[in-house]
């Protein structure tokens, strides 16, 4: 097994993303990981966009976040995804969320792919189906 | 022209809700707007819901609001609503945030009406139509 | 030890809070989670604005949730939370969301005591620290 | 009088920015009015969260929005603010959102200057004053 790709995407963090507390509110960093989930899905050459509207939703199963520390209004982090494992019918990606090589989160979430006609779990197709090997660094075997 | 219907929402201020300034940050009072429109679209007998699942969206066109007192973490708040407006096409809504009767917020939503096949502008079915009139203190004349 | 007291708080659905797959989005069960977290405090005779207002902060940790429905505009689900682990210096949260009766969604949230002035972890005032003591089942024998 | 200095900012729509009907939802646009205002802030060559170390708050007092046409996941827009009017205590700013060139909402919000200490509204110190008057194209008299 290769390893999987990282891919980071900076993210400057909203006056609105704060709480009372003068940090990022927890929640956000949720919407972050998808940021980045989304950003590292480029990598299969489609937008997630496009993976839905060829039938596919990717529902979200489970979220897992560590705290370590805040990031705050006036800084940009970055978040960074990788697909952690992979199966035919799910994936599961985790993150890191740093500012300038300080790790502030970490986090995983764990999702099954729906057939959104029927709203059942479902295979992907072989194309995106074998873009999201590539992405998870999982060696593929010429077929011949 | 009759008065329109007033109907009042509590909504309790959530944690996520405010920003490092200490108070509620202001983009989230425009969902309260919404909480409270629907809240009063059910004075019609339909949850809003419905009337999407029987094709139509009340697509926003314009928002405005003022800003007096900004309500914290900690307290509840009253959001009214009522129709200031209504024509064939479309509804103007408008608000008070008031807490314990002091006010903090007025605002106003402008809104058409969508037929979700087409994404064009449409009139609403006519009991959903009555029951709007209804709302908006139109006094309709029997149909006879 | 007796049984931690569970709190449940009802939350109707906002369209804010959906998505384009037609749900919830999954980062709005954590807010929600927090709104069930703020319900439980209240049993302890203070709102947690009010121990913010004494110097301290509850600082998120950790957190987790697994989803097995979606929650969708126009429903009100019940979210109920209890103490699950409680220590000098932070508290373990765990969460269920429930359309009446089905369950959507369950969670855990974990926490640091954190003094407002200083930043640093810290214990909670006696009254304090004995409230949410009882919020937790643990029975405390009498100082005599 | 100059011309205000326009300043834009790409902005990745988000899953979580979307809403059931399948757009990004009206709020979201007053969140992307913060950060277009934030981006333009730092023409002053300034943060605004130096601003508000240097104790003064920019305070919401008014919001509007017009919407056309909606963005979806998928999109980027671009964002410009500008100055559109500014007093002693308090400044206008003017957004249009874009993509690719097509106008999809305009809006303005109105703010008054706040010191952090006192609640009460202020003036800007000389230097923070002026550069808003330089990103507002108001000229200035040198001082001889």
């Amino acid at each position: 097994m290769n390893e999987p790709i990282r891919r980071s995407v900076d993210v400057e963090v909203r006056y609105a993303e704060t709480d009372q507390m003068g940090v990022v509110h927890h929640a956000n960093y949720i919407v972050w990981f998808e940021v980045a989930r989304t950003n590292l899905c480029q990598e299969i050459g489609l937008h997630y966009a496009d993976i839905e509207r060829r039938g596919y939703l990717l529902m979200v199963t489970g979220i897992e976040a560590k705290y370590r520390q805040g990031a705050h209004y006036g800084e940009t982090v970055q978040v960074t995804a990788k697909i952690e494992k992979l199966w035919s019918r799910g994936v599961r990606y985790a993150y890191r969320v740093e500012r300038e090589g300080e790790l502030l989160v970490t986090g995983a979430t764990q999702h099954v792919w729906i057939d959104r006609e029927t709203g059942k779990p479902t295979r992907l197709p072989a194309d995106i189906a074998a873009g999201m090997k590539r992405v998870a660094g999982i060696r593929q075997r010429a077929r011949c």
